[in-house]
C-alpha cells in the first residue's frame, strides 16, 4: 500500500498544520492514500482555528517511519527546518511559498513553489484546478491560514492572490472576515500565561552592534499595555541578563501587529542610542512608542547600527 | 523596463532550446517581455527541428548582463547547469522536469517541477491553464522537444502525460508523429562529419573495474551499420589509446536507440569479459550486438564489474 505523510515545518504555525490538514483531504479525494502530521507543538492561534472550525489537530511525529512511501513538503522546503531524517526519505511533492535553498532530491519530483503569502492560497488554487470542492471546514482551515501568514492581509508578504482567495474562503466557511481574523489573531497573541523572564527570552536575539552587545527581544500582542502590567518584573529579568551578559543595551519591543507599532522597553548604558536612532525621547519609565516598526531585523536592527 | 531572460541549460538540448523559445511566447502574450537565449551551440537535432519550423535559434550568450532585471531557467535548475553568473542575477521562475538540487534564491520564486519526460510538457499544459492558443510553429517546437526527450515516446521516462501531448501537439502543428520523430532523431544522430577520433573519444568515460582500467565510449546512431563502415580506422584509435593509457579493455558501444540495442566493439586484453558479462561471442571482428541494452551506466558498466 502505498504510505505517504504529509507535514509542514518544524515549529509550526497555522499555515503549516492547515495545509497539512486539508492537502490530505485533497489527495484522499484524489484517490490517493495521505495522512496530515506535524512536527511539533501546536500553538494557540492554531488550536482557536481548529476548535472553531472542529478539526483534530494531525498526529505528532519525531521522525518518518520506515515503511513510509512518500513524503509532502507543505509550507516549507529548506532540509534543517523539516524532519530530521529527511535525507532518508522520498520527497514525492513539495507545495511551499518560500524561498527554495537547502533542497536536494535525487528523483524528479512535483515541486510547486508560487510567490505568494501563504500556502493555502496555493491549495485553494488546486482545488480548483482539480474540480475538487472545498467543504466549510477545510475552507475555514484555510482562511485562517491566510490570516496568521499575513496578519489579517496587511504583511507586506501578502499579494492580491492571498486577498481573493481569504475573501473567497470566508464565503465558504460562514464567517466575517475581519471579525473572525481578529479573534484568531488575538487568541494566538494571548500572553496570559507567559512569566517575564517568558516575555524577555522568548523570542531574543544577541547582536553586537558596533563594539556593543545588544540584546533585543519581541513580543507580539494586541494589547501591548497589558504586558507592561508587569513592567517592574520585566525590567527585573532584563537587569539581571544585561549583568550576566555584560549588555549594553537590552531592548524589550512590544509589537502591536494590529497598529504596526512598537511600544518599546530599552535599559543599559548605551538606552539614549534608542533615542536618536528613532528621534524619540524614553518616557520616565524608560519606554518610547515607535510608529511603524514592527520589524526587527529590517527596520531596528537597521536603525541602531548608524548610531553605534 | 523589466528586463526578462529565459535560457535552458548548457551543452543545450532540442528541450532547451524549444522550451526557452515557446516560454518567451507565451510571456509574451500574457504581457511580460521576455527574450529567449541560449548558452551553447544548436546541435543538430535542433537545427532540424526549426528549419522545419521556420524558427530562428536563440541568441547565445556568455553571461548575463547586469541591466537584465529577472532571469527564467527552464529545463534545468541545478546552478552547475546553468548559466556562469547564475548567482549573481534574481531567478523569477524556473519551469522544468529535473530532479531538484544544487539551487537556492534568497526570495521566493515560481518554481514548476513537475515529474513528467519533458519541459514542452509542461508548457504544453501552461498554455491550456492560460487560455493562450498555441501557433504551429511553437506546437511544432514543443513536439519536436518530447521527441527528443522521449525518444519518440519509447524511453521509460516517458509518461502518460507526455505521449498525450505529443499527439495533440503533432495535430496543431500538421505532422504524422512517427514520421517527422524519425526523421529528427536521424538528423540529430548524422555522424557523417565525425572522423574516428571524434568517435572513440566524444562521449568516453574510463572506470577501473576491480583492478582493471577499463573505457567505454558510446555513440547514438539510428544505422549502426554506418558507424562500422570505418571499423579499421576506429579500431586504429582504440589500440593507440590501449596502449597510451595501459587499458585492459576499450569496449565501443554504438547504440541504436530505436531498436533498442547496442552493436559494440570490443578490444584489449579483457576483451573476454564482455562475452561473460553479456553471455554473447564476439564475432571476427571483436563486435557483438548487445539486446535490450542502451545504458552505459545501468547496464553496461554494472554487468561488467561482476565479471572483474
Ligand atoms: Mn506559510
Ligand atoms: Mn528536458
Amino acid at each position: 500500500m502505498d504510505k505517504t505523510l504529509i507535514f509542514g515545518h518544524k515549529s509550526p504555525d497555522t499555515d503549516t498544520i492547515c495545509s497539512a490538514l486539508v492537502y490530505a483531504d485533497l489527495k484522499n479525494a484524489l484517490g490517493l492514500e495521505a495522512r496530515p502530521v506535524r512536527l511539533g507543538d501546536v500553538n494557540k492561534e492554531t488550536q482557536f482555528a481548529l476548535d472553531r472550525f472542529g478539526v483534530e489537530a494531525p498526529e505528532l511525529i519525531e521522525k518518518v517511519d520506515d515503511d513510509v512511501d512518500n513524503v509532502i513538503l507543505v509550507d516549507h522546503n529548506e532540509f534543517q527546518q523539516s524532519v530530521d531524517n529527511i535525507q532518508d526519505v522520498h520527497i514525492s511533492e513539495v507545495i511551499d511559498h518560500h524561498r527554495v535553498a537547502n533542497f536536494e532530491t535525487k528523483e524528479p519530483l512535483y515541486f510547486r513553489v508560487e510567490p505568494v503569502g501563504c500556502t493555502a492560497t496555493i491549495l485553494n488554487k488546486m482545488h480548483k484546478e482539480n474540480a475538487v470542492i472545498l467543504s466549510k471546514e477545510n475552507a475555514g482551515l484555510l482562511l485562517s491560514a491566510i490570516i496568521s501568514d499575513s496578519l489579517l492581509l496587511k504583511s507586506p508578504t501578502c499579494t492580491q492572490a492571498d486577498k481573493e482567495a481569504a475573501h473567497e474562503l470566508a464565503e465558504i466557511a460562514g464567517v466575517d472576515l475581519e471579525t473572525y481574523g481578529l479573534e484568531m489573531l488575538k487568541a494566538g497573541a494571548d500572553l496570559s500565561d507567559k512569566s517575564a523572564l517568558d516575555l524577555v527570552t522568548m523570542d531574543a536575539k544577541e547582536f553586537t552592534i558596533g563594539e556593543a552587545n545588544v540584546q533585543i527581544a519581541q513580543v507580539n500582542a494586541v494589547d501591548t499595555s497589558q504586558i507592561y502590567e508587569s513592567q517592574a518584573a520585566i525590567e527585573q529579568e532584563m537587569k539581571r541578563l544585561i549583568s550576566d551578559k555584560g549588555l549594553e543595551l537590552f531592548l524589550f519591543v512590544a509589537t502591536d501587529f494590529l497598529e504596526n507599532d512598537s511600544d518599546v522597553l530599552a535599559l543599559g548604558s548605551a538606552k539614549e542610542k534608542v533615542e536618536k536612532a528613532f528621534d524619540v525621547s524614553l518616557d520616565a519609565n524608560n519606554r518610547a512608542l515607535l510608529k511603524g516598526v514592527v520589524s526587527r531585523k529590517k527596520q531596528i536592527v537597521t536603525n541602531l547600527s548608524e548610531q553605534f
